[in-house]
């Protein structure tokens, strides 16, 4: 059987590879800390569950609108209008299946065979991925030098001709760095100048710790905006990983595109998934409550777990969002698959060798579990470095 | 903005066109008839529904494999034992988004440009998009001169060096026809003798009244099936269009191709959702039982409205499955649709121009809507042609 040119090309998903190893170690009975995970280990808050099975209960079980319906549409331009002082109109607004939908739709719509993408290396795993999709060329970024913070010095250097697109993430998953406002707003402006298009995969938008700032491109000007999709997601902001809802905010002709494309291809995310997340939104005051409980929990772990890896030897840069530490390797193995592979022989813990976000020598920690098991981690790690 | 060849040469959907008309229709205030509508009008059965808020509140709210849960692979599994005596493996199950994007994966893992692909005019409108956006060509089959019943001849016929696949819906949608299990065979070994794959889209099976029989792809040998995908989906059998669950069933390679194309662009269906569908086919009694109701009605109002349509020249074969009607109205007009325009003008009655499925001449009439509106709609319609 031969499968498709660009199909073919593509890789498996390498964080989803380290979850299945962690469950065939579960599966023999260890005791597996799970430190590879992309999802918070809290759960949907209870008055968006409630939301979703008022919809099932009255019957809002059928097919809806592609671009989703409309009180969830309204829901956005609420958030955007409230938070960032931006009116969108909905058509401008789809919903998807994730904001990986999201991220794929736009990079589909767009990209072909000779156009080049750039991401900025360390890059979430399925970044290449749908560009290798749609035949165009990813060209990576290195960040290293400028501890994962991407400037638009990097990105102007990047640019050629071909370029068509560059796609965007912070917070960042994995390195968990962010992009201060005033470089954010420069790499679009540099981007603009160039007649590129921007993805900004805004997933973890609200987990920044202070004194960051949130920071959204729905704050640039009306004209930048003309180049901007930005791939929301409702997935760890709520904690509604397998729900499976984000949602696309791009000019028209852009939205319209990728109508079509999701029309054909998948439709709209779960009817009564929809009405759950519009309720998380527009209950502002039980939403605000739930983002700041998480985010204080997770600041918690964040100012335990990193100062105690960097005292092991496991040095990464203060994660400014997200929920993950990025450590350099380098000094223990060869390589940080070799690395990763020794920490879940010899310690039953579960990381995610960095070569997968494109930045061979780190690994990927998550610290989207509990203190008990972190200082564990922590504990086992020690004993064997 | 430029959009990418192939996601420019999709055309917006025609179904979907028609749903927006009957919508702006109806917000004017007017009392339309919706005969445009490709879904149940039967609520999920509360039986699923209990079972999504069971997995909801256990906090089956994370992200599964893309593959799915494994209590729903076995269910899947266990469904085809049952109805079909066949045995197949979790490696070749996948879930997947509704069945749309069952078909669309597997399209898009074996196809690109130079390759073509067979499809049967009268086609769901979505094939030839899906074909398009992976730079393959599509080839229309027309079957009106065998009353829209594909036969294996046709396809041998339509078979050329290039041709790397065939898309198969029977139940189709629109025609309500089906292929008889011995030709649907004969279909399958051309295809096989030619090295070309199918997909069998089976989005209908258990919708098929009798004396006609139920047919699956998965009743053939395992030699046949080498050459096959299935694409299932729980949406019309269970009244779950809104749930957006349906299924691969395929070989290993094929499968797990599909499997990290979606893993980069959408992953699974919403976790709960699966739980859900898994539930609708291990109880199997209560399915059975709803399954067998809603196929009662359907057939109850096929055998009076597809005479009444006759009687007032909207001649049309009788459908053996699904709930479509498809008339010829040539004489009635100089294109479907402009008389499916005058339908909608002249008598609020929305129905779907059959050009969009590759019929010009034909509309699609759903009678998946009560009895009085559509004895409500034949008076209209009387009145006009």
């Amino acid at each position: 059987m031969k499968i498709s040119t660009n199909v073919k090309k593509m890789q498996p998903s390498s964080t989803l590879a380290a979850m299945q190893k962690a469950q065939a170690l579960k599966a023999e009975g260890k005791d597996v800390i799970d430190l590879s995970v992309g999802e918070p280990d809290f759960d949907t808050p209870q008055f968006i569950k409630d939301a979703a099975w008022e919809a099932i209960q009255s019957g809002k079980t059928k097919y809806t609108a592609t671009s989703g319906v409309k009180i969830l549409q309204d829901a956005i331009v609420g958030f955007y209008e409230r938070e960032f002082n931006k009116s969108y109109k909905p058509s401008e607004i789809m919903a998807t299946s994730g904001g990986k939908q999201a991220i794929s739709n736009a990079v589909a719509t767009l990209c072909e065979a000779g156009d080049e993408v750039l991401i900025a290396a360390p890059y979430w795993v399925s970044f290449p991925e749908m560009i290798a999709f749609t035949g165009a060329k990813a060209v990576v970024i290195d960040t290293e030098e400028t501890e994962f913070v991407l400037t638009a010095e990097q990105v102007r250097r990047a640019i050629t001709p071909k370029t068509k697109l560059i796609i965007l993430n912070s917070p960042s998953n994995p390195s968990g760095r962010v992009i201060p406002a005033d470089e954010f707003r420069k790499i679009i402006e540099v981007c603009a100048e160039n007649n590129v298009y921007v993805i900004s995969d805004e997933c973890y938008l609200l987990f920044v710790y202070p004194p960051n700032e949130v920071f959204s491109v729905a704050s640039l000007s009306d004209e930048l905006r003309q180049f901007v999709c930005i791939a929301g997601s409702f997935s760890k902001t709520y904690a509604m990983t397998g729900w499976r809802v984000g949602y696309t905010i791009a000019p028209e002709t852009w939205t319209k595109a990728m109508l079509k494309l999701q029309s054909h291809t998948t439709s709209h995310p779960a009817s009564f998934a929809q009405y759950a997340c519009a309720t998380a939104l527009d209950n502002v005051e039980q939403s605000r409550k739930s983002v700041k409980e998480m985010l204080a929990e997770y600041e918690r772990r964040r100012n335990w777990f990193l100062p105690a890896l960097n005292e092991i030897g496991l040095v990464s840069a203060m994660p400014e969002g997200a929920f993950y530490a990025f450590p350099n390797v380098k000094k223990f193995a060869n390589t940080s698959a070799e690395f990763s592979d020794r920490l879940l022989n010899e310690t039953y813990c579960v990381t995610t060798d960095g070569a997968g976000f494109g930045s061979e020598g780190y690994i990927r920690i998550s610290y989207a579990t509990s203190m008990e098991r972190l200082k564990e981690a922590i504990e086992r790690i020690k004993g064997i470095i």
